[in-house]
């Protein structure tokens, strides 16, 4: 049985990211009909063949990724509305699609999605990323979508939202997101994924370490420990050092060094957080929103740090890409 | 005329370390005859030829490098004594020398050097590294030889050596070293200059930089007043974004990201510093050893944190491996 006759689609939607795009085929209600992982995150787009029936432009390599996503979804049902989220709205991505000011609310994000004409005839809607002028600029740009679904998913648990929620995305770069009565009023960026990544790959850190078995949660503990006691004073930029030098002494195997490092970014990270909403004041409630492997590393190190003990929600872009749809006009809700 | 006629002499000196090799021909009192400074750091051997002289082991790259920094000195001085301090004396070194425990004074890290016979019959007397067991384990190797020289360069100077000194030793790794009463008593080690070497190469923060004409000291100044203000307080992985952040928004050329950002690192090393110090004493003086550039950026942040104004020395190892080659009784002064 063709599931495009059972289910007929009124939404494509793409979480497009700077190393790999998502693509949601979404039905009545937001209900996912099917889904897409592709490769073709905005840095490392598919080549065109030379004699393919692509233009040559800049934009053939999006066009290409595009295609691949939900071309035959939209031959299927041509006119479908799409719209995306993440990196492929920055300078570097199809189409730039301008920074709004926080405080924004989904409805006001909803209202300035930019365009753009695909080849094949669709237009693809691009969501705003957020901009915070105040204190050290700041930009985010996917993960507003994210906050959008799960304001969404709370209301839509239990009936309202927390009146001041602190939402946590782990990943390459951590964002803290503020919540206060359904808008995002500020928010802060920890590169600590990209930093563990570089330092790992890049440094002599890397050169004493070996991949564990599995996740040594001792290690990424201890980790925690020194990067929240008075050995960790001296900062992020002394204390990863250790990770070296307890190997080069026998008091840290090489298996351990990965994830002892990952709990002393993950530690110095919290303990700045701490730092920072002692100054802001404390949320009334900390979830946390990504990656489970991460979800459960940041969770376990915020008590640690005197934080509360954050609550875990799963991915929450295909319900904040359906949300802002809704908030555009793209669809009509029954 | 020939100078090894006129001015024999009683020592070779290699400062070998891991990027570099930089070989010292000295006569008597420690003077310098004759420098050479080549890329065989132990990290990038030179490669053996298949037909070549040497034996086929894992010491070949070493003899190699060796042969090139001082086989013709000792062609025309057979017998020189030869001592050699940095990584060359590591796990990854041609022969592993021991780290000695802190406190440690300069006749007793001459007294442990580690020996090595070389293919071409000379032996090389490589310098022990140091340990610090206390608090968070911490070793340096090469830099306790720079230690050594400043502090024979100090007491040579006024005679007497300041009771309690603080060394700074900025480069890939950042060394504090305390000194009190001319013994090495503590250190902390900061990978300022290789996290931004690996943010710079590694990490998103790279793509938008460019390099500038010259060095941009308002850019760095920024960077520092960012990491000693409230604006700081998130913290190295969170204001580091700022650096991307102030460049989409208009707010700080391409030209001007590599400074600010060195700023940011600086800065926070330095507040990290200043709080160690705060819980430790502060040192009576302080002093930088090292890159001309990198000890001026330096020099510029320290009083930025409320620390004292350092006073600046030029590159101490050659004097110290002298130093520590009369301690070890490998010369005898007239």
């Amino acid at each position: 049985m063709n599931p495009d006759a059972t289910h007929s689609a009124v939404l494509i939607a793409l979480d497009w990211g700077t190393s790999s795009l998502r693509a949601y085929r979404m039905g009545p209600d937001g209900r996912v009909l099917d889904t897409r992982h592709l490769p073709w995150g905005i840095m490392r787009l598919p080549a065109p063949s030379t004699d393919g029936p692509m233009p040559a432009s800049a934009a053939v390599g999006f066009e290409l990724a595009f295609e691949q996503a939900c071309g035959d979804w939209l031959r299927a049902q041509p006119g479908l509305p799409v719209i995306a989220c993440g990196m492929v709205g920055s300078a570097q991505g199809w189409a730039q699609a301008p920074y709004l000011d926080v405080p924004a609310d989904p409805r006001g994000i909803g209202a300035q999605l930019a365009k753009v004409d695909t080849h094949r005839g669709a237009m693809l809607h691009i969501i705003p990323g957020l901009l915070q002028r105040q204190g050290l600029a700041n930009v985010m740009r996917g993960e507003e979508t994210q906050v959008v679904g799960l304001i969404d998913s709370e209301a839509g648990a239990g009936g309202t939202v927390d009146d001041d929620l602190l939402v946590g995305l782990p990943g390459t770069h951590c964002k803290w997101v503020r919540v206060r009565g359904g808008r995002i009023v500020e928010f802060d960026t920890f590169m600590t994924g990209e930093v563990y990544a570089a330092l790992r790959g890049h440094t002599i850190l890397g050169r004493t370490m070996k991949d564990p078995a599995a996740p040594d949660d001792a290690a990424f503990q201890r980790g925690l420990e020194v990067a929240g006691s008075a050995l960790g004073q001296g900062g992020v930029l002394s204390t990863i050092f250790s990770t070296r030098a307890l190997g080069l002494t026998g008091q840290l195997s090489a298996q351990a060094q990965p994830d002892y490092l990952s709990g002393l970014l993950i530690g110095h990270e919290a303990a700045a957080l701490r730092a920072l909403l002692d100054a802001r004041g404390m949320p009334s409630r900390i979830v946390l929103c990504g990656d489970e492997d991460l979800c459960r590393r940041y969770a376990s190190a915020l008590p640690h740090f005197g934080l509360a003990a954050p609550t875990l929600a799963g991915l929450a872009a295909e319900r904040g890409l359906w949300r802002l749809a809704v908030s555009a006009g793209l669809i009509r809700q029954p």
